[in-house]
């Protein structure tokens, strides 16, 4: 018999369709299609209330955010996305929380084109498990660990919004009000860059994407690759709202997690996608240097 | 810099290995091959403490039986298993207890030739969400939905032993010693039938796992195929120490979920496979009926 979860989940189930899907949600897995000469790129990322989102966090941005942080890795691989499966623990089944909540799901859907091919819902504490699925030909994937000496390093978008954003909900900075409204919105429903992705498959030799920090990120890179990477100060990308932070800018585009915006490695010569700065370069070397004396936290290098 | 639940997780990573594995845990997603003309199978199950298993179980036998029942619905899909993500929320790090689980994962990992390859840790109650991952030839999975009139009904193995276990562990039911050994030991380490399924493939019209009970699941059979099915009370298979409940054996067997066998439907002529023994037939009608009085419990037909 199902249960009050079970219902819930039927909530969910008009989000199943999508071009890779040739069997949903119902039978006892789904059934997704690669193509010829394609690998399967997968990861989980798990979102739980209190620590990757504040406490009565709206539910359609909890449901928008959660498969976009998850289709960052995706894009971080330069993978096609294929579909989704998303494991929901609740503390009860609420009808507007549900509703709401699978409002965000069905943007992100759309807009990442992830269909919703199965899942589980249980009771307990709020968290949020979304397993991603995609593809790329075989051989191709961007992996952290292509980085070359000699190659430049850098990022889509701009840096730092999402812990600006984060420190006006934590009442600990107080930007204008339209800069605040900006860092908000790029706190709570990032952008997974899925097209970048794609497009840097033929050209980059290493990306991640930035969940972590630039600093923290941009160290997996140098650390999987065996290289070092040196990062210069005034070439970060900082928003315009952001930069009403003065100093503390590029602080938060150093160390600020959740941009979800992409870093990766190019060999010299080749042109960056539009909306992708250069920030840097791959050197000889362990671990990523910057070239200001700024506080860039505790456990990182800097010159 | 990385969590306590991060160190956790690397107790995992030498679990990442397998065949179909070109990329395991340590960059943004993992990479798995798909053989040419096959599809992804993929389905999602999650566990949790008090709900899906006994407060205060060993934690071996959660990990072990977290992926033997998610590597179930590949063996009811015929899928050939790729690997696996694993989303744990646990409300503490201590140390026996993640060194138990991942005893308990690793035995399940070799098994069900399941490689772990990629998750997530968090802090919670505990809840374990198994992602599994397998591959089919194109256009030859086991649905639910290929049942035709005239089909037979057949079961691996035998009936309601978890049931009889659970029963058991709650002190509702003194079995012998012995018996009591076996039927704990089939509730807590249900075998997922990955190599049952396969051979199934080519031959079987429709196959489920027994999850929620043979009725409950023969039902999903007949409603998605839209047939009826009767089933024989005489021929279902119980086991010897199950046999000693008398007449709640076969409530048991009818009723009982957890025993992760597989019911399946093939052509009339076609031998079953090994264990595998008749228990009725398909025909037009829908539903589930079985020619005994006795309590099948709520929501079901009978006749």
């Amino acid at each position: 018999m199902p249960s009050e979860f079970d219902l819930i989940y039927r909530h969910f189930a008009h989000l199943g369709a999508g071009p890779a899907v040739e069997l949903s949600v119902g039978d006892d897995c789904a059934i997704l299609k690669l193509e010829p000469g394609e690998r399967l790129i997968t990861s989980l990322d798990t979102l739980v209330e209190g620590v990757h989102f504040l406490p009565d966090t709206f539910p359609e941005i909890i449901g928008y955010r959660a498969v976009a942080t998850a289709a960052s890795d995706l894009a971080a691989m330069g993978a096609r996305p294929l579909g989704m499966t998303i494991a929901l623990t609740l503390p009860d089944a609420e009808e507007f929380w549900v509703h709401s909540f699978s409002q965000g799901l069905a943007e992100a859907v759309s807009e990442y084109s992830l269909p919703l091919v199965g899942g589980d819902t249980t009771r307990g504490p709020l968290t949020v498990s979304v397993q991603v699925m995609g593809a790329v030909p075989v051989d191709q994937a961007l992996l952290r660990s292509g980085a070359q000496v000699g190659d430049e390093v850098y990022v889509s978008g701009t840096l730092g919004d999402a812990a600006g954003g984060l420190a006006f909900l934590q009442d600990e900075w107080r930007p204008s009000r339209d800069a605040a409204a900006y860092l908000v919105e790029r706190h709570e429903r990032p952008t997974a860059r899925l097209a970048l992705g794609q497009q840097l498959l033929a050209v980059a030799t290493a990306a991640i994407d930035i969940s972590d920090g630039l600093l923290a990120d941009a160290g997996h890179i140098a650390a999987a690759s065996g290289v070092a990477i040196e990062l210069e100060s005034a070439a970060l990308p900082v928003s315009p709202a952001l930069a009403e932070a003065g100093e503390r800018a590029i602080t938060w585009a150093l160390n600020g997690g959740d941009d979800y915006e992409l870093c990766f490695t190019l060999p010299t010569g080749v042109p960056a996608p539009e909306g992708c700065v250069r920030i840097g370069t791959v050197v000889a070397g362990e671990g990523v240097q910057i070239d200001a004396d700024i506080d860039t936290g505790a456990g990182y290098q800097h010159f």
